[in-house]
């Protein structure tokens, strides 16, 4: 997947594996003024037993931003969101699984507006500040009526509740995604809470990443804007399960300003705080995504370095981690480095093949462009494991780019062959 | 795959399903002057019956042209047969199976210009009118000594054995790839042979696809050049099984003269004769391979149209083409046109969301971005064909580009693991 906004110059590295920050419970309503509930509406006929509406709602009006799908085929509800972004304030996020609204016109575009307006209604608000998300079946209409039904159902249950709404969001996700951090800033303690599902297959039509992000610290919209831009971009556009970006994909943020904390400004020290702790919980999500991805066995730490630049550090990273070849071959703990080289060869990237480095967990498997003397052994049982770091260098500069991805299984193609 | 050379300009539509020329037998043998031959030498240790080295010979000095891959890591015999078709004749094209002389440096090089000088000694001509290529295992060298001893044997063999020489090539290959046609310019009968070896994995470690293609024909190196990469546009750089391209990738001509016809000249009226029978030649080559790809049980045939440019409706063609998500839906005989229109979202091309159009076997599943009336399961029999057609029409213009796919199964998964 790959959202709008930018590829980090974080100087921070916060997708180091240890947090940095205090891991708290309550995931999106862990944040001061922050409700969450879900509902069984019955939008999906097979899985007609799971809740499949969910709702976030700040007590008080928050500032929001927002990163949605690059694909040039945009989901109704992304198309609502952006324009229902531009509003000062936000007070809620509706969300529906198991119907992504998309490919379907302007009688979606209405549905998607109708689902912002049922929110409105029931809680008394207006329709500018509701967010709406769906994900789910492709080129099918929303049972609209239904849905503005269990919407108004949706106030009276406010709590709490944000692993319900983690579940509610789920297609194919294996296991709810949430998390929360606690730092101070200024003195106040200062929460931010997330939940996401997965960029795994759905349905079986689309594969979808979601997340939504609550804080109660206060922020500009501005700067909401500029952190989520930098934190997107070093944590759910880092991560590849198989190469596809959806039409619904989306990341929101709200936040309220109840922690009481001086506002944050872009560049202060509090900012970086912050930021440092809105990294660390987009990176837990997207790291439990590419974990959750639909009959992966395997999950890869890959480390383009010494590109001639951090663009084509990326170019490299995208094509092995996309590379079909490359992910049967770690589905086979195969630590087959001749598919490695072959995809950075054809990734775009500059290489000097004379100095290409190939490390798994690093152990050298190509030193200056051909086999290493590590035994073949020591390499393979490092592809054996569930989680390794490999590590491509391609001696022609200093670019960097780092991206979590998966091996690919018999299991992923059953999955997803369809019906 | 993709090797260097143009994507074609041709109006002739050689991709037709009807042969416009009559095909002969011979394969590479099939002109006149050429011979062929292979030995077993024992240099892919896993399957030790099969012969592993041929050998494709002119009996007078020919032109030669090659177009090669485009990775930037390119083996040994890709630099070495690019350097000697520097030389004005070429008169033999030696070929290894079982280990690809890539990564493998100085020593490799070192390899590849002696796998040239045996043959040109055994044959008593110059190492610079020699070709060579190898397909295999990658990182590792070849076994050059035993080489040279199989290699000495090799002009005591030689005959009309196209086929022997294109079973020795093979490597995952379930099938040897050859074909001829003939057809008369100038009043001459000219024939036109090939061979070819799968865009498959290999060995585990490498999918490399090579054709050699021989023709009688009378023509200048400068115009059997742009014949061939003319050619290699519309037939060999049109097709994907992996998406991935390797490192010996290669596709050379030779034509020898003895056909006696008048000499072929760009742009005249015999030329587009040549070209159109040369396009026949390398078409039904490049089909071959397709339906050879691993664990392959869908051929389809992928149209996009309705493209701003036919460069952006490549970048569409691939993206589909290569969609594990796409390939994943084919093999289960699902006509997902969801996850077809998500793909050229993401491609690069510009798309008309409201104007696209897809279709299977001129189905409608898509009309206008939204779901067509064509029931789903007339659809469904279509996708659930060995062999269909799918058209995606972007509806921003009137650039097209044509390629031939398959799709993803957990065979090709399991196939592909590794050790």
């Amino acid at each position: 997947m790959r959202l709008g906004g930018i590829d980090g110059a974080l100087i921070i590295d916060f997708m180091k594996d240890k947090p940095a920050h205090a891991t708290i419970k309550g995931g999106v309503t862990a944040p001061a003024g922050f409700l969450a509930t879900s509902i069984y509406c019955g939008i999906k006929a097979s899985n007609p037993s799971r809740e499949d509406i969910a709702l976030i709602f700040s007590e008080s009006p928050a500032v929001a931003a927002g990163t949605f799908t690059t694909n040039m085929v945009k989901a109704a509800p992304v198309l609502a969101s952006i324009a229902n972004l531009r509003a000062p304030g936000t007070r809620a996020i509706i969300v529906n699984s198991g119907n992504a609204n998309a490919c379907t016109g302007p009688v979606g575009l209405a549905a998607a507006q109708r689902m912002c307006l049922a929110t409105a209604a029931a809680l008394g608000l207006k329709e500018r500040e509701i967010l709406v998300c769906s994900t789910g079946r492709i080129g099918v209409q929303l049972p609209i009526e239904k849905m503005e039904a269990s919407i108004a159902q949706l106030p009276a249950r406010l709590g709490k509740q944000s692993r319900a709404a983690a579940k509610a969001i789920m297609t194919s996700d294996s296991f709810p995604k949430e998390t929360a951090v606690e730092v101070e800033i200024g003195g106040k303690p200062v929460r931010i809470g997330g939940i996401a599902k997965g960029a795994g297959m759905i349905d079986p039509n689309m594969a979808t990443m979601l997340s939504f992000v609550t804080t109660d610290a206060a922020i500009g919209k501005a700067d909401l804007a500029k952190a989520l831009r930098a934190s997107v971009g070093q944590s759910f556009n880092r991560i590849t399960v198989d190469g596809d970006m959806s039409t619904n994909d989306t990341v929101l943020a709200l936040a309220n300003g109840r922690a009481g904390n001086p506002v944050l400004k872009f560049g202060s020290a509090d900012f970086a705080i912050f930021q440092s702790a809105l990294d660390q919980v987009t990176a837990a999500l997207a790291r439990m995504i590419v974990k959750d991805g639909e009959g992966v066995s395997r999950f890869v730490d890959l480390h383009v370095t010494g590109a001639r630049t951090d663009a084509e550090a990326r170019l490299a990273a995208r094509a092995v981690a996309n590379s079909i070849l490359v992910k049967c071959s770690w589905y086979g703990g195969d630590p087959n480095w001749g598919r490695i080289i072959d995809a950075v060869g054809y990734s775009g990237a500059r290489i000097c093949e004379e100095r290409v480095r190939i490390s798994y967990n690093g152990l050298p498997a190509v030193i200056d462009g051909m086999a290493a003397a590590t035994p073949a052994a020591r390499l393979q049982a490092v592809a054996r494991k569930k989680e390794f770091t490999v590590t491509v260098d391609l001696g022609t500069g200093n670019g960097t780019h780092r991206i979590w991805t998966t091996d690919l299984t018999t299991k992923y193609v059953d999955f997803n062959m369809g019906e």
